[in-house]
Order: structure tokens, then C-alpha cells, then sequence
């Protein structure tokens, strides 16, 4: 189960350049060499899957900020905390972009609220959010469900066979 | 819009120590300021903001996975290629795990395909996927979501008082 037994399709499509031209062929090895360190990730056009991932955790730190927000409200502005409530009953928090300029039209003070959430989203993602952590947690999680799951099945066949 | 503005809910809480015990009161201190410089997010329970995103993108590594083996297949065996497609069709990846739990247990040639993207997502999320270049597209999003919903809507409010 060593990773450096995958075989990335992209050395596949490597063609040898031209001999007669050293200059080109040394940027093409170049080149070549820190495409075939990473496996082909098809299906994603001109985005990334980091992109893709950047675009989720945007919408996830809206709907962060809304409930940081909610919280303070609900201990020094009982009315305000009821507004966005109510809002939040009637509006869902799955786009948090749509969710923000909806907010902004809601009425003025509704304005405020939004703006405030928008100033925490940007505060959370930049100081608060701990992404070493996230990564930290993200390869224990991979390991421990890789085993996790070879070991079921491993027990599930045995028990079988016994 | 500075984001020293904010009022976390934690300084709130916050009770002062009694002034017999010295040490206790620096220790308590020390940890109140650390607690005080991030945002109160309730609703975690015990696990975090973070162990929710780990969470999402161990789902979405696995679906990384299922499309480089995918891809790699394609292009060296067609026939598993064609297994994965079809198993594909039948099994939701939502729910990463159970995905691959299903795939070992379908057949003995299923669970080779199963065990290879156990390991391409291991790789995937230790190796290729770009955990800084995520936090620079996320923070960039944050920022120009920001901006440009505070221009669509002064530009919206300008026209209309026009």
C-alpha cells in the first residue's frame, strides 16, 4: 500500500522532445517532471479541486459567521437576533452569497446584519478558521477510515470462512 | 469594516478569578486571552468548525479518487473501467466510506478497485492536494464575494435614487 506504486496517467502522455533543440528540451523535462509528481484529476475543466473545495468552505464560513453573529446578537440585541432569526426561517443558508444580498434588501437594519456577517466571514476565514488543523485532521481522518474499513472487512470474511 | 471591531461573546463570559490564588489567576489569564482572540461558534458540540470541513473533504478525496482510478483505468483496462462505471451508477458517493465499504464487498475484482482508491485518496490529500493554494482561494473568494456584493447593491440603491 505504498503510494509510490500509482501510476499517474500524465507519464503516459509524455512525448520525448526533439533532440536538435536543448534549450526547449530541458524546459520541456522541466515541465514534465512536476506534472507526472501528481496524479491526474479529471473532470474539473479550468477549475481545481482546490477551487472546487475554496468554493464549499466559502459557503461553510458564511454559515459560520451567520451563527457567530446570531450568538452575539442573542446576548446584547434580543431584537435584532429575533430579526435574522426569522429571516433565517425563510431564507436558505445553502448559497451564502444569495443569502447575503437577500439579507441587504431585507430592510435596513437587515443591512447592517448582513454587513456584519460579511466582516466576520472574511475575519473568520483569515484568523480564526486553523487550517493546519484542518489538514491535521483530514489525513488522520483518511487513515483511521482506510483502516477502519479494511479491518471490517477483513473480520467480515473471516467470520464468514469460520 | 476593521475586523477588531468585533465583540466576541466569549469576553462576556468571563469571571475574574479570585484574588487569593495567584498562580491560578495568571493561568486563567493566559487562557482567557487565548480563548478571546477567536470568534465564539456555537452549535460544534464537541467536535469543531474544522472536524466538520475534514469531514466534507474526506468526501469529496474520495471522489477524487473514484475519478483518478477511473481515468487511469480508461486508459490501461477497459474492462474494470467499464465494472466501475456501472458500480458508478448504481452507488451514491455521498457518503465516501460506505462507497468503498460497498465496492470491496461487490466482488473480488471490486475490491482491488476499492482498495486502490483507499490508497489514491490516502495520496491524494497527504501529497497532491494543495492545502496552502486552498487557504490563498478561499481568503481571495471571501474578499471578492465581499466586495462585490456591497457593489451590486450600492450600484442597485444609487440607480433606484437616480
Amino acid at each position: 500500500m505504498e503510494s509510490s506504486t500509482l501510476v499517474p496517467v500524465s507519464q503516459f502522455s509524455f512525448l520525448p522532445p526533439k533532440p536538435h533543440n536543448r534549450t526547449r528540451m530541458k524546459r520541456r523535462n522541466f515541465f514534465t517532471t512536476i506534472q507526472c509528481n501528481k496524479m491526474y484529476v479529471p473532470g474539473f475543466g479550468e477549475a481545481s479541486p482546490e477551487a472546487k473545495a475554496a468554493k464549499h468552505l466559502h459557503n461553510f464560513f458564511t454559515y459560520i459567521a451567520v451563527r457567530i453573529v446570531n450568538a452575539q446578537l442573542e446576548s446584547y440585541n434580543r431584537e435584532a437576533h429575533a430579526e435574522l432569526m426569522e429571516f433565517l426561517e425563510r431564507h436558505s443558508l445553502n448559497d451564502g452569497n444569495k443569502f447575503c444580498a437577500d439579507l441587504m434588501r431585507e430592510s435596513p437594519r437587515h443591512k447592517t446584519l448582513a454587513l456584519r456577517i460579511l466582516e466576520v466571514r472574511s475575519a473568520y476565514c483569515k484568523n480564526d478558521f486553523e487550517w493546519d488543523n484542518l489538514k491535521r485532521l483530514a489525513s488522520k481522518m483518511v487513515d483511521d477510515h482506510n483502516t477502519r474499513l479494511m479491518r471490517d472487512y477483513v473480520l467480515e470474511v473471516s467470520h464468514e470462512e469460520s
